[in-house]
């Protein structure tokens, strides 16, 4: 069960004009699964993206890589599940790049146009054919409604369909930004595919966009995954139609430009947190906030010692205010110079330990209080400067085994 | 169920002449269990030690650097399990130091020259009056061939007492060397408290003591554990009594130092990798292996981001060969210019992949066929240089989960 996480409902979910939606059943891994996505775009529509920085990174992340590169107008995204395609060598490269070539061909473009994106099982052969077959299905399903059906075809073991939208206003005219996403759900979802793709109406020259892109992912799907520390397959696709007639926002100093990093952050944060609430067994959402550190690089080190600690994560799962075990979370962080009689930490509105030790007014009952919620802040203050982090994580239970012992049968 | 771990038969443990051991119920947290541990040492017994890097070390660590560096005789261990007066300030410190003076006056000798250790929950107060309470009746249970009792006194949640010894021969004398070690079993052994204690009646140089320990450690302890990743109280003693009136190893160059160095690091190798074996929830012993690196540094990275992957080692519980996430951990290990292309992985006598991908004659049956057995050997060919390291851990299974949720009720 998700963590405060519902199915989203499909009248929250707003089309985006000049993005049309539309899955098929390939059979990829399985029979009778909407396993393939074919997202079509209009004339004029920009598109950037970040990538995992993996160096067994998937044969579709490379493709999407060169086609970027080339900076010819982006036409169609091509998602599977089922199979990620990575670890596949030159024959995963090939089998990839067909892909491409057949969905080009039927929509009228040139192969480079194609961005091609998978996720599922790890170092088996992409099976093309069954992909190709499928294609002028997909194309026939697409219309600009169907982003709830899109969020669902791209999960894997995710429980929960991952999308939502925001509607904002840019010069007197409507604008829209609509996201799914999708997390194999891994206790670090660094370690699993992430997929997000979000998509507005507004118009961005590419420069606005790749600055948008890098303030959301700063603050959304990079708060949950560890640099250098990304499946092979990870990607976080922005793309802008125009289509709502707005001006175009040329770069950070336009007038436009906050209110629309805004929306696409939110929607971001809302996906990524997503990903966390449905967590593979997770049953607390947690969010880890240091502060008080002399850069935001050991904040982040001691959030993720934290929230990495399997230690940490199954006392929240018993729901035990074994809190030492955070203590000792933030002693083996790697500041080599913390000088814990100057570090505080809260448990919810508890504080927890402060002198090097445990407070004195400290009582187990009230750190017992906090821990039996579904979700629950830990806030670490380091007493050493005025930088910080957040990051946010789950639990550790025995569902997490199960699934991911079974994760192939 | 530990992995091919068997409890050590009385006879195998050999005394070390010139070391008593005793232990006795002071109750720290349950009733009817033998918590508390004294090790008494002749006169003339040279002690080194190494500690937890963590920065919320434990009131009895730094008790016992401080009194290692007066440079006094050590007379005595001072070992309680229930408690490890860790993240408890000042107030710890005075109750351990009060554990030491009781039994310095008990003895007869300095209270600096007590070494105290404590395994336990975190972030409680150490018990010690009914430490100080329980002294008496240790010590009135010490005798020398009582290692294995004092084996099972130290234990937290391992399921079996380690302890090993090994014989050899210095000038024509007979030498022996036996530890004793308890892993509070955690998957990643360096978050946990890992006790060790290791005595020989060779004669050392204080210096020669230091190196036979640094050599030892670095070979054993060190391999299930990361640098600055360690528990609260993390504890290895080498102990030499000198008693069996051999030559004094100076250092080094000395002719004695290499067989000793030897057998201690057996002794320490086996109790490391007990430790794992009785791994909490463990049912594999896995071994990874990376060669052709450039250096060590970065063939550690490897080991321990395969060593570290809850998917790796759900993978391993569930004795399926999804080996995409063992070059998955590889690709995100943190080499920035590892050519995949160059890697090679092989799980058993299993080449797996090569070439940046699968291997083409790889059949999932010869995987499987290695993924069923109890021991496993994942060995990394990175092909970029001659450095080579081993690490050893364990799988994660439902009970590690049971276990640490449950550890405190």
């Amino acid at each position: 069960m998700p963590v405060n996480l519902a199915p989203p409902r499909p009248e929250d979910l707003l089309p985006v004009k000049g993005v049309t939606l539309g899955v098929a059943e390939a059979g990829v891994r399985k029979a009778h699964r909407r396993d393939l996505l074919v997202i079509r775009l209009a004339e004029g529509t920009s598109v950037a993206g970040v990538f995992t920085q993996n160096r067994y990174c998937a044969a579709p992340v490379i493709l999407c890589k060169e086609h970027l590169a080339l900076a010819k107008p982006v036409r169609a995204l091509l998602v599977n599940t089922g199979n990620a395609n990575a670890g596949t060598g030159e024959d995963g490269l090939a089998r990839a790049r067909r892909t491409c070539v057949e969905l080009a061909a039927a929509i009228g473009c040139d192969s480079v146009q194609i961005l091609p994106f998978s996720t599922g099982v790890i170092m088996e052969p992409l099976p093309a054919d069954r992909i190709v077959a499928a294609l002028p299905r997909a194309l026939a399903d697409c219309r600009e409604d169907n982003w709830g059906t899109a969020a669902a075809a791209i999960m894997t073991t995710d429980t929960v369909p991952k999308a939502c939208s925001r509607r904002l206003s840019l010069g007197g005219k409507p604008v829209i930004v609509t996201g799914i996403a999708k997390g194999a759900g891994m206790i670090h979802p660094n370690m699993a595919t992430m997929l997000g793709f979000i998509a507005t109406d507004a118009a961005l020259s590419q420069e606005a966009l790749r600055q948008v892109l890098a303030l959301a992912t700063a603050r959304s799907f990079n708060r949950i995954t560890v640099d250098g520390d990304t499946s092979t397959n990870d990607s976080f696709m922005l793309i802008a139609t125009g289509a709502a007639g707005t001006q175009t926002i040329s770069g950070e100093g336009h007038p436009d430009f906050a209110a629309l990093a805004q929306a696409v952050t939110e929607v971001a944060i809302w996906l990524a947190q997503a990903i966390i609430r449905d967590g593979e067994g997770a049953t607390k959402f947690i969010t880890v906030h240091v502060e008080g550190g002399k850069n935001e690089q050991e904040c982040s080190k001691v959030a993720y010692a934290i929230a990495h600690s399997p230690l940490v994560k199954t006392a929240f799962f018993a729901s035990d205010p074994n809190l030492g075990r955070l203590l000792c979370a933030i002693g083996y962080a790697g500041i080599p110079d913390l000088d814990v009689d100057g570090v505080r930490l809260h448990l919810g509105d508890v504080l927890v330990a402060r002198d090097g030790g445990i407070d004195p007014a400290y009582r187990e009952e009230d750190g017992k209080r906090v821990m039996q919620q579904s979700e629950i802040t830990v806030r670490v203050e380091l007493g050493r400067g005025s930088a910080q982090t957040t990051v946010w994580t789950c639990d550790l239970s025995h569902d997490y085994v199960s699934i991911n012992a079974d994760y192939r049968s």
